[in-house]
């Protein structure tokens, strides 16, 4: 059994997801895998065979799997050339069973589920994590709780609801239920799997070595990531952390996380020199899947962020629906705002700071715009209403 | 330069995408490979690589691509359990960049247009197939037609016009409009990719050599397809087709094809016993994304699926409502309700005829249901509304 660990006290316990934050100094833990040599195994098509010895389990329960990750890296030519950029990649994690990210934590944590013992599983949730948690629950037959925020939309409760889990919809502080369902799920027998589970964060880890292979087993140079609770780039530096530790690779990249700035409590504290980050009162972004004012991996990230050289950074809202654009227009990915943080990062780096031409910049695209549609504005749509006996002229007039 | 046949007249043509009808019967052309040993590379990763020699081009343009492909061959076990069914499997085509399988038919299309010079392209659509065309007319960087119907949903309008296409809402006549854009595709030099075009219909085919990889080059018993223009299940029956013809597989499988009951002219010519379908006058069915009332296809689909002793069967609104919601809360999938019409066939089917428990069953799910989240009622979801303060009373009652 691998065990958590404290990355501020260097203490270890008993790998429990049932205990998942510091007995000392209630942040977080993280999955320690102890010591060992690990292997890449290339030829193996699943992505979680491939990395196994990365992963917190020896074997793969394959009828919990339902096709995630082996997603696209694209190279963005358009962009590179109107933008006068070092080679640009996308990581399009859209191309996922639930069409985000968090599939990737989703699918590792259930595996861990099933192999302890649990029966019943939950997740706190504004959205995406909510519609993949019940998904994958649904495919495993466990019993799947999600408590959703009042303010989810329609179109993503009903995605999370069409999987048939016991949905509950609470009015409150957002931030005091992530905490309370930790304790309902010890009271109850149910795994919850929030946006920092340890096993969740392991399963992050393979979207970096997905880049790292697709690559040809060399590393990017940046890797801009949106962030929310912080999960996601935990993973990820997580990853190639190891990758190092291996001797896979000399360096980590440079790693470069993006807030919406209406709700940015880690990137402020980065630009303060804080080492904790300050709970947000008031939020207002357009970017609403990254809306966290009280990320509870924010610590964690802030500590690993200045230990390799990374930064985390902010983009205003109308940096981010410019960003969602240009992808969509120029590269056809068509992704939610939250999404777009990664290009509106890089965008802004760039007028500050010039890129090696040699440098390989990689954007993880988290999820699809397709679950979030009111933000597009018709007035930025090319529409003409015609009739069919008006379609000659038409078309002649679009052709000057 | 590949030729188009004629399969009524056993005439050969050029392959011009600007003539895609034969001058003397009228009906759509289908890509004539001519004769030649062709080879699957088990090896290479992208799908159009892996099965080059059965395509229509020789090298793929690799800036035309947005990740298309590779997708899921997902076993289905508690479906299977349930209903005492062979092994049943899902080819899962949710996965490819605009979440459906269009993006399998674009995608040669548009590497054509690129290697005929075209500098404009266009489709006329409902919903999924302009998404698909405008994302990679995106990627493209070429002038992108979209001919869209005035009831197509706001959703789906604005997951194409995204893109940035020339959006063209038309009101009138379907069927008419689709023979109306090629004459407009000729006077404007635009090459329309509509439903039933040969080289998309080239494209269709990769989803049937990935399944055939996928069950390591054995042919899958049954393959259960939804039915719309006719054009992807002609695709699928080339494939196999053409597998035989290289004697990689004996005997092609058998294939089901699935309309709506409330527009199926298809269904209903083969259930007559008629060589040609009738146009349906009034449709009416919950699977809007195959409800096509003129299918171009039609005619073609009916004398293949004879001549390899297939089906052609329709299912109620009730039966696909069924089959969506079984295959999101016991596996994890969430489809279109065309989509749903595969599962809602195989298990009409079941009823009248019992299969060989050696069988292996395929059914291909095209398309994502968050497209189309109207048609999920709030009855069905198990949504429990509480303040944080009654939380604990609330989870007390329901472990109950």
């Amino acid at each position: 059994m691998k065990e958590f660990e404290c990355i501020f006290c260097n203490q270890n316990y008993p790998a429990d997801p049932m205990n998942q934050f510091c007995p000392q100094c209630q942040e977080p833990l993280l999955v320690d895998l102890g010591s060992g040599i690990r292997k890449i195994h290339p030829h193996r098509i699943n992505p979680l065979e491939r990395y196994i010895d990365f992963l917190p389990f020896s074997r793969v329960h394959p009828n919990l799997l339902l096709g995630e990750g082996n997603t696209p890296l694209l190279r963005l030519e358009r962009l590179t050339e109107e933008f006068d950029l070092p080679p640009v990649f996308v990581k399009n994690e859209i191309l996922n069973p639930t069409a985000s990210f968090k599939d990737r934590g989703t699918v590792v944590a259930v595996q861990m589920a099933k192999s302890l013992g649990f029966k019943k599983i939950g997740t706190v949730t504004s959205g995406n994590m909510g519609i993949s948690t019940a998904a994958y629950g649904a495919k495993s037959g466990m019993k799947t709780f999600v408590f959703i925020n009042k303010n989810t939309s329609t179109e993503k409760l009903y995605s999370a609801g069409v999987h048939g889990p016991i949905l509950v919809r609470i009015e409150g502080d957002y931030g005091k239920l992530g905490l309370e369902s930790f304790r309902i799920g010890k009271d109850h027998g149910i795994y919850f799997m929030n946006a920092t589970d340890p096993f969740r964060i392991e399963g992050y880890k393979v979207i970096g070595f997905e880049v790292f292979s697709q690559l040809n087993q060399e590393r990017p140079t940046y890797i801009f990531v949106p962030v929310s609770s912080g999960g996601h780039l935990i993973g990820l530096i997580k990853a190639y952390r190891e990758l190092k530790q291996q001797g896979l690779v000399q360096n980590i990249p440079t790693f470069v996380g993006v807030q919406a700035q209406g709700c940015s409590p880690i990137a402020q504290a980065f630009a303060s020199g804080s080492l904790k980050f300050k709970r947000v009162h008031k939020t207002e972004t357009v970017a609403q899947s990254i809306t966290n004012p009280d990320p509870l991996g924010g610590n964690i990230l802030l500590k690993l962020i200045r230990e390799h050289d990374g930064i985390i950074m902010d983009a205003t809202d109308e940096e981010i629906l410019t960003a969602q654009r240009t992808l969509a227009e120029k590269e056809g990915i068509f992704c939610l705002p939250a999404s777009a943080t990664a290009l509106a990062g890089l965008l802004k780096f760039r007028k500050k700071q010039k890129f090696d031409p040699q440098a390989r910049i990689v954007l993880v695209i988290t999820g699809s715009g397709v679950k979030n549609i009111k933000v597009l504005h018709k007035s930025r749509m090319n529409i003409h209403d015609v009739s069919l006996a008006e379609l000659n002229e038409t078309m002649a007039s679009l052709m000057e």
